[in-house]
């Protein structure tokens, strides 16, 4: 019922206060639009939050971790234990999204959907699905009550940090080989040549990528997947941290809060988020273009532009966080330019 | 002689400090070159500065203003008066660059070069070169004295701020017309046809975009610039604050100390500044890629990347001061990360 319910409080954006944020950034001192995305983004916040200059302070990112069962077909660079090393470096606080979230004033939250092993440690979000996802060249990843409740553990999340006070959130992803399901839920939604959207993840090439590519072809082959149905994708060939970060997304929307999405796997989620409600990724902003080769067109299917473009591939969160100064800065600018009327600037030709 | 002895000052980037840089990212956890540009800009930041982890915390917006005889040509939506208005605004503190550079923590300073009336607030800094620049479709812009005397401005208010403490400048400008100067510019580096590098400016359309293509055309054939000579450029087609901007990039490459450029305006200063000294460009930082359609051309030209793509076309500095949040979050990863050894992470297939 949890996912359900969410999907039907998510409503339209509010578009009065859209126009009136649209207004209110041609008074400032600058040519109309001349700001670009930051003046889209301070007026998509209007919509989502109904307010023309908010300042968003409390951020969080939710970084979701999860195994992969495909990882068994070696198509990613690094052990698997790794995923389980990782969580512990986020709760350590020396990681890259550690060190860009405390430079954009943002909490990390880790949440574990089911890591091979768990990590003993009060501060993981403890929403394990399973012990790592089943290999999907062989059949689904994973059952669909089990999608569903990866996807209802994200809005749980989200619900909580809001109830928390968090005005914006992020998602992240930690899971070893998730580059893979990301890429077969690309395909799945779009039917592209897998070929043309498998990247190198971690750091395969050559002969592993074109591995990668099989094993995403026999993935899709093995499960057929419904791409109406966007629990039909996640249990055949996604991820349990997918799942959640498409959870995120709902929860996020459903209570207007905005959502910031980070790369590739983050995309994968709200794909999966947009088919269960397409409404969703109106409360979705995208952080970055990052270097896997699908990326573009997964952002193009969503509807969303990225800000960033510097290669980052990392995954964790980072791009989103490293998003977060770009849009405080959106915010202040809303918040704090004079208008032509009160600096005394002659506005003709320029609104 | 000013010129002459900054750029023999201008030496190559410290190849042992970068490969000691580089060497430190692999050490980190996460996989080598993952987080892409970031990693890529603290490098070069140890090659300028010869430090692994700075932290460049003293941070310098120099917005350089002038006019232009070319507005005479209708090649702006804005009045021309609107220059000298804006430069009362940043002083007042209300506009885009003031906002932004609060944000992310740096200084605002304002140099006129040569605008029509000078503003009387002794914190502008004069260095008038003139009372706007001449219409350069009648004959040069100005004279090859008035050339070098703005670039040696740039220089000398890039010297002042570093012996203040600046660690990090960046480029910005403010001139109601200098889209034209600066399509000009890079036309007459490139060769590249007049009509596919124009652009709107601050919002032009249809009939005045052609007339500014006539406009920067008429400009090349009653001035001829040899492409070879930088500062023959800047006095056919130039204005004063684009040089005093390539007189900021070679101040700050003497002295060691990184410069990030603005959008479209700043790089053609950059262009400027690399005809004089090609080294010149080791020391830059691209922030943005604006919306003038030229300005990715002009970037590739100059041999930078840019990190953001947020179709900003505002100019001041705007871009360049919402880089310095990138920046610092670059160096904080280099300087905060827990390396594979620290944390106990499995660096098999990462580095």
């Amino acid at each position: 019922m949890l996912l359900k319910e969410t999907v039907q409080k998510i409503r339209e954006l509010d578009n009065e206060a859209m126009e009136k944020a649209r207004r209110h950034q041609k008074d400032l001192i600058k040519p109309c639009g001349s700001l670009g995305m930051l003046e889209e983004v301070a007026v998509k916040i209007a919509g989502i939050t109904g307010e023309i200059t908010p300042l968003l302070e409390k951020k969080v990112v939710v970084t979701c971790a999860g195994d992969h069962g495909v990882a068994a077909q070696k198509v990613s660079a690094a052990d698997q234990e790794v995923t389980r090393q990782m969580v512990q470096g986020f709760l350590n606080g020396g990681a890259a999204i550690n060190v860009i979230a405390r430079h954009t004033g943002a909490k990390v939250i880790c949440v574990d959907l089911g890591m091979i092993r768990p990590v003993d440690d009060p501060r993981v979000r403890e929403h394990r699905i399973g012990p790592g996802t089943a290999d999907f060249t062989g059949g689904p990843a994973m059952s669909r009550e089990q999608a569903k409740a990866a996807v209802e553990a994200g809005i749980r999340v989200a619900a909580e940090e809001i109830a928390g006070g968090a005005q914006l959130l992020a998602t992240g992803d930690m899971g070893i080989g998730n580059t893979t399901p990301s890429t077969a839920i690309l395909a799945a939604f779009t039917g592209l040549p897998v070929s043309l959207i498998t990247g190198k993840g971690t750091g395969i090439d050559g002969e592993a990528r074109r591995r990668k590519v099989e094993v995403v072809e026999q993935g899709l082959k093995a499960n057929r997947p419904d791409p109406r149905e966007g629990l039909a994708v996640l249990a055949g060939v996604g991820g349990f941290e997918i799942g959640a970060i498409a959870g995120v997304i709902l929860g996020g929307a459903a209570s207007r809060v905005p959502v910031v999405i980070d790369g590739f796997i983050s995309g994968a989620g709200a794909m999966i988020a947009r088919s269960l409600a397409p409404r969703a990724l109106d409360f979705v902003i995208a952080s970055h273009l990052s270097k896997e080769p699908g990326h573009k067109v997964m952002l193009t299917w969503l509807g969303v532009s990225p800000m960033l473009q510097m290669n980052m591939r990392l995954g964790e969160g980072t791009g989103a966080a490293l998003s977060f100064s770009l849009i405080d800065a959106a915010l202040k600018i809303a918040g704090e330019m004079a208008t032509f009327e009160q600096a005394g600037v002659s506005d003709a030709g320029l609104r």
